[in-house]
């Protein structure tokens, strides 16, 4: 079936945001190693795709040389975070030097050599199968080779309205 | 540069799941109309990819005729809930028939028609534009062509451990 669709103009980049800052995101440390170097930066833009086969994706500035190191390595680890990292969040995602940002918190290797956080609320260690890019960014879809389970999910991080917010106890 | 990583089975998918289950969910309704007809189901995987152009991507189950109205209409809606609208949630998630589940709330169609719901807390409306297949599921690209703001976002409807959750307050 081809359908014609009205052709319409997206949005301002700007309204686009504001709409986006409404909806709530768990925070992910994304990070990398392998031959293209080490490189880790701070996501909310992580979603599970399919468990069959097991995969998440990860979108990644690809304007940025950190992008390209992802891409490179082809494997990448994505911890999720509870709020006591909230600290380490910032860090990971503003102008640190990338060796200060890793000597913040304790990492453990992945099966590929990403850093994978200790004491994350669970932790996806990945290989990048394939990926598609629109417009500034590239989106990496990531068979995931073994995960770590931490402690109960009971404090995630969250990110809304441009700031991090807690859960409700139960 | 072409680097070999070491070849690794996925994970099994019930471990997937459960890991899965420790990432928190904004939870979204998402919608399509058009000559395919009408469907909607409910979602926590939606994403925000680029502001550049405005593009957000939802995935959907390619093994379900929802999936395949959704790829045929070339257009959905993407609407952010409130946890004043955790039933309607569980209703578009179920196995209720089509009209039942839209009955149970308020609509106003976007630009190619998508039911936008009404007193969501962001409503996208979005055209589809391109779209890649992994697995069970397709993950749709689709260009933010309109948005309607909600009231402020003080309660939104998250996701987290098989169970509807509530934020603190601030």
């Amino acid at each position: 079936m081809n359908i014609q669709v009205t052709p319409q103009p997206a949005v301002a980049a700007r309204l686009f945001k504001e709409a986006m800052s409404r909806v709530t995101g768990a925070v992910h440390i994304v990070t990398t190693d392998g031959p293209a170097g080490k490189a880790g930066f701070t996501a909310t833009a992580v979603c599970s795709v399919t468990a069959d086969p097991p995969t998440l994706l990860v979108c990644v500035n690809e304007t940025s040389s950190v992008g390209q190191t992802f891409m490179a390595n082809q494997a990448l680890a994505s911890n999720t975070i509870g709020s006591e990292f909230n600290d380490l969040a910032m860090l990971m995602g503003g102008k640190t030097p990338l060796e200060d940002r890793f000597a913040a918190a304790q990492w453990t290797p992945g099966s590929q050599g990403a850093p994978m956080l200790e004491g994350a609320m669970v932790a996806f260690d990945c290989v990048t199968e394939s990926s598609h890019v629109v417009g500034t960014h590239r989106v990496l879809f990531c068979r995931v080779v073994d995960v770590r389970l931490g402690a109960a999910a009971t404090d995630p991080s969250l990110y809304l309205g441009r700031g991090f917010r807690r859960l409700a106890p139960v």
